[in-house]
């Protein structure tokens, strides 16, 4: 029987086969008996991985009956050999689950540049095929086998009605490191009961990632292998149409955004999440910038790890982002106390601020930078010894 | 008597009047008895300090007559009290000399947000008058009385014939923090006892400042400060025309070159310079992006701290820099070591790269990113646990 909280029409299973040196899970198989929907978002960045290379050719679709993701190894910067091996993981789960492979998605995490060891693949797929269930804990298990580095598990679920139907959400994602999705976040997979057509799914993936997982940064560096997936069984004989469509937006973004601030909050060592409110910028797309390269600066990123509201650097990595800005006009304030107002500092009680900000898991910024109608808003992790101890020491 | 290495016409002073805290030294003072040509390049931060803005109105020039600067604290984000007090510095330094205040540059590095304690300024400005001198030991205390959070003083001086006459160039800079400039660097002054007109002063300082100092960065955050002078005295006699100009430019820029690279060795916390040569991009100006790009991922940075030839961080980086680049065509060697060919990785010996990374001073990126023909180099800091621990502990 599944949960009653997750979706129907998925199976789920992650276990360990050996790709990861610590012996942690690191093949995560999600299993639909009928065929679903899906659309997909994906890394901007040139150096793409394999299974990027191959999903891309597959989305959106309509018949999709899996998806494999291993963790431990990115698959990606290897040649032909990581294009075969990509297809060669969609061939081993298709032989089981009697799909043809075209119907397969993968997916794939973890250290750059080293071909996959397919003997341990295999046996991997092999073993979770075996675990398959429908449960909350066959769900954590597929969650679990699809981190890195992350600390924690990082799902949500959610249920609601549409029209006095009830309708399922669940979302499962890995963070921590080289995160700052520009289409999609690194690997994220949305799924539903509710019945979508694909190019539907498609564009409400496109809109939604937009305003979620595309305004998260933990270190401004953009994954070869960002991807996103949404998975619709339609099992809830639910379909979204034009009247429904807003509102099943409404509660898809909320679990995307909930999830995109799991990233941030698990970002490698980071103690704070950042949340870069920009408004009066000349265009939304000038607030967006803004937010990022207040996001992405270091001297930024280490004021809010020591609780320090140093208004300098923020203001001024306003003035280096380079969309125009009024200096004379800008105002910032921190966790709600106004500390810098039309281009000024004014007086506030430092030690009473520093001393929230320390405490607070989520440092609201909230920066006016002129007297235009463009606003954004932006969530970073902060940086910390540990991040830096952490990456200094990660081996290749 | 002058120092026979340094530039004749200049004397210098520098000495502590409180405006810092730690009781260093943080009043400098540059005085020509003669009227110097004087060119300067600016930060490009829309937020600017000032000194920035005043010193804009007056340069070029050939009539400026000493330059003031002090250190601890930016007058940066100070309003309309700030310009008054930048003004009231020239004042200061003019009385003393018997110059109109619109002969004399100002500078301030330090504490953004803080008005300038006046008072202690007077006070530095009159001691320092009274301390002036041509030596190397004058020099040296003027160039200490610029830094900030350096762990070095940061000086070039060199001397090469012109046409059979001895032409010297001295320079002095700060740096450390808030380190990316874009169009000059920090504080940094160039001296030269050569002829120079303003127009031609000017000109050759841009072309030099854009492959030197615009090429570092410590943390990518452009200062609201930065200022680069050039200095001419012509005390030397030699006229620099059209026959000697590209010789003379080549000596500037060596100096130039050599400085900025001190700047990124004494980045807050570094402990290697990270050299990066770009080439194959489609223009330069591509090329200069991609070389910019890696050298801000912190993933790259940590990665050269750690000194592991982590090519998928490198790679990956290049990839979302913007810029248009063959994936398939992308080469990469570090320290003279290729390590990925052609889109794909080769063996190599990583023990020993590792080895040669962790003790070299200079850790030399080329990456190849197509057949293109532009080409640019950058020079960056490495990420340490001490430049976070350094930065979250700075006080506003």
């Amino acid at each position: 029987m599944p949960s009653p909280e997750l979706p129907g029409g998925f199976r789920f299973a992650g276990v360990a086969c050996g790709i990861k040196p610590s012996g942690k899970p690191d093949i995560s198989l999600i299993v639909a008996d009928m065929p679903l929907v899906a659309a997909a978002v994906y890394t901007t960045n040139q150096v793409v991985a394999a299974p990027v290379q191959l999903c891309r050719q597959r989305t959106p679709a309509e018949n999709i009956r899996g998806v494999v993701t291993n963790s431990g190894n990115a698959n990606a910067c290897t040649g032909q050999q990581g294009f075969e091996n990509a297809n060669e993981m969609c061939r081993l789960l298709a032989k089981r689950i009697v799909a043809d492979p075209s119907q397969i998605l993968v997916m794939s995490t973890g250290v750059i540049g080293k071909h996959l060891p397919m003997d341990r693949v295999q046996t991997g797929v092999d073993i979770a095929f075996n675990k398959l269930g429908s449960s909350l804990d066959h769900f954590h298990a597929a969650a679990d086998a699809i981190l890195t580095t992350d600390k924690a598990r990082k799902i949500e679920i959610a249920s609601f009605e549409i029209d006095g139907e009830p309708v399922r959400v669940a979302a499962m994602a890995k963070g921590a490191g080289m995160i700052a999705p520009n289409m999609a976040t690194m690997l994220g997979v949305i799924f539903t009961d509710a019945a979508l057509n694909p190019e539907q799914a498609q564009q409400l993936l496109g809109q939604i990632a937009a305003v979620t997982f595309n305004c998260v940064s933990v270190d401004g560096h953009t994954s070869t292998n960002d991807t996103l997936l949404l998975l619709a069984s339609g099992s809830s004989g639910v379909h979204i149409g034009p009247s429904s469509e807003a509102v099943f937006a409404g509660h898809l973004q909320s679990v995307c955004r909930r999830l995109a601030r799991q990233l941030v909050a698990d970002g490698e060592g980071a103690t704070h999440v950042i949340e870069i409110r920009v408004s009066g910028a000349q265009s939304d797309h000038d607030a967006e910038t803004i937010a990022r390269v207040i996001g992405a600066s270091p001297l930024v990123k280490t004021a809010i790890t020591g609780g320090d509201p140093n208004w300098g650097r923020i203001v001024s990595a306003a003035g280096y982002a380079g969309p125009k800005i009024q200096p004379e006009k800008t105002c910032l304030s921190v966790l709600g106390t106004e500390i810098y107002r039309d281009g000024a500092p004014i007086s506030y009680d430092a030690k009473t601020l520093s001393g929230a900000m320390k405490a607070a898991t989520d440092v609201i910024l909230e920066i006016r930078v002129g007297d235009g109608n463009g606003a954004a808003t932006q969530w970073a992790s902060d940086l910390t010894v540990e991040y830096v101890r952490f990456n200094s020491e990660y081996t290749t």
